[in-house]
């Protein structure tokens, strides 16, 4: 067994939720050659895997420097082997206190270079805000740990045409009333320039085409459905260009993902529920998320904690899967960079 | 040959675009057994005949009562006769204004009964505006004609999977900074009776199932990314519901039509790109056009003019071929009602 660095750390989520399911489905059919370092509550973990028929006695606790006994999965226990009630499928602050220790836990596991990449399982904003968390998400917490102000979401999947979609966005979770004045020239121009060195180190991409979207119905019809298209998306898409970005648009957003998504390695979307409403259309049960700008590797399914069906057995790890394999995939292209 | 009423008048849109291709594609394919009206330049059209190796000389001018020869396609020339001359691919002052001479002649039949339904080739915005048209487009002049204000913009799409897509949407082409204060409890309620009686009495489903998309990401999550969901789309829901519309929501939007959307018969989004983006992901090239709300049945193809490719003989007709059978269909059921 590897006794770090690790290659992949996964985060379990909420407890409440279907976070560790698809952790555990996901680490069956990824097999036990190297199983990643699990981190949250241990005791959580093994009702999940009570659940679901998986022998709870396999999941046991690990410190620094982390060892474990062939057939073990490791877990570091953020409770310290702290007895936790699951609360199936509801938001409760100590799985928010929980789920939040473990995402800290992992990302200095992977700023300290003892693991190579994390993934996250959904955690729930209501139970992290009960937990006295003020971030919007994983996303914003983690950027902020490894003093990151502007990290790019961007949504991968490969769909079954052969198409790789790969979606990421200039403002996240926002409300929509505030989106049109967040959506300003020099963001555009920083998600390009993340965006564009993520396809290139990240997926090894050399010169990625990458199509933008406009804010407006139909990018803003020649200013007669507003003007951001003229007034700020072209002139940040023309400075992208000059700075040997290969950048296309504004397109209008709503025939883009059935016509023109396959001749581009990237599309960079306005805002949330315009790249991910279609991508999820889309790429539904494949879907990654990965985090890019950051110093350390962060992917993640592309679902949330799903109450409505926690611990019940009918979860799908299949973006989880994927989140896990992309993860590992990252990492390996960067420690082999030259 | 029948001589009026017509059962559907097809309008020819941009002669400029695709429109009169995807139009005559469309006549092949559905054969000559009763053959629609079609309105617009004749001499245009012939031109686009001629392109596709299409005999011109069978779209013949008809005048009220509208009579034709059997192989004839009659065609109501807003010309007059006059020649045109087609720029390919092009916004002008002189397609924009024979387009819209072609629906309001196209409205006008229908309103007198003189016709059944109409069938609407795509316009251009900018051609429009050029000939003075301050509409922002076909739906908002239609409904102008017909003196209805808040007509309902409905898409519709049956999927290889058996699910039938009916998306509609509260606000459409406006731009997005003003979308939030334009989602009002007035405007949702009036959509949704709308809608119900749409899916109802257009398209034979009793007790539609609605779902209401919410505004924000992550439907505002619990009031921390917007509060609309909460002091707007819940409230007019809630209203909806106790008027009798089996009306449910808000759901998130970027994963409804991945995991909700089969069990619903319609969908409400709240804005254009939010509907229409995963709609036309999902339908692309089946994708039908319905406005909901007026005296008259109206139907049009989901894309635009799409200049790039116009005169080429490239455009496909799939969704105007379904714009022209749903069209048919919804004159057929309001026919029967009793």
């Amino acid at each position: 067994m590897p006794c770090g660095p690790w290659p992949v750390v996964v985060t379990l989520g909420d407890p409440g939720g279907i976070g560790p399911e698809v952790t555990l489905k996901a680490l069956h059919v990824l097999g036990d050659a190297a199983p990643p370092l699990l981190v949250g509550s241990l005791d959580a973990l093994r009702q999940h895997a009570t659940r679901l028929g998986y022998d709870p006695a396999r999941f046991v606790a690990t410190t620094a420097p982390f060892g474990a006994q062939t057939g073990d999965v490791p877990v570091l226990d953020v409770t310290g082997g702290a007895s936790f009630k699951v609360d199936w499928g509801r938001a409760t602050e100590e799985g928010g206190r929980v789920s939040m220790l473990a995402v800290e836990a992992a990302t200095r596991l992977c700023l300290s270079g003892e693991a190579n990449a994390m993934v996250t399982a959904p955690i729930s904003k209501e139970a992290i805000a009960l937990a006295g968390h003020d971030v919007p998400g994983h996303t914003e917490f983690i950027a902020r740990l490894c003093g990151v102000e502007h990290p790019l979401m961007l949504l991968v999947a490969d769909l079954p045409s052969g198409t790789s979609l790969r979606v990421g966005l200039v403002t996240v979770h926002v409300p929509l009333r505030r989106v049109a004045d967040l959506v300003t020239k020099d963001a555009i121009q920083a998600r390009l320039r993340t965006m564009e060195e993520a396809l290139r180190q990240d997926f090894g991409i050399d010169r990625p085409r990458i199509a933008v979207l406009g804010l407006n119905p139909h990018a803003g019809d020649g200013g007669v459905l507003g003007d951001e298209e003229i007034a700020t998306i072209r002139p940040a898409l023309e400075l992208a260009r000059t700075a040997g970005i290969n950048a296309h648009g504004p397109f209008p957003a709503d025939g883009f993902f059935a016509t023109d998504v396959a001749a581009f390695d990237g599309v960079l979307a306005m805002y949330h529920d315009q790249g991910l409403a279609p991508f999820k259309a889309l790429g539904f049960d494949r879907g990654v998320n990965v985090t890019c700008g950051l110093p350390i590797v962060r992917t993640s399914p592309d679902h949330g904690t799903a109450y409505g069906i926690a611990g019940q057995g009918r979860a799908d790890a299949g973006s989880m899967i994927a989140a896990c394999r992309l993860a590992s995939g990252i990492a390996q292209i960067r420690t082999e960079a030259p």
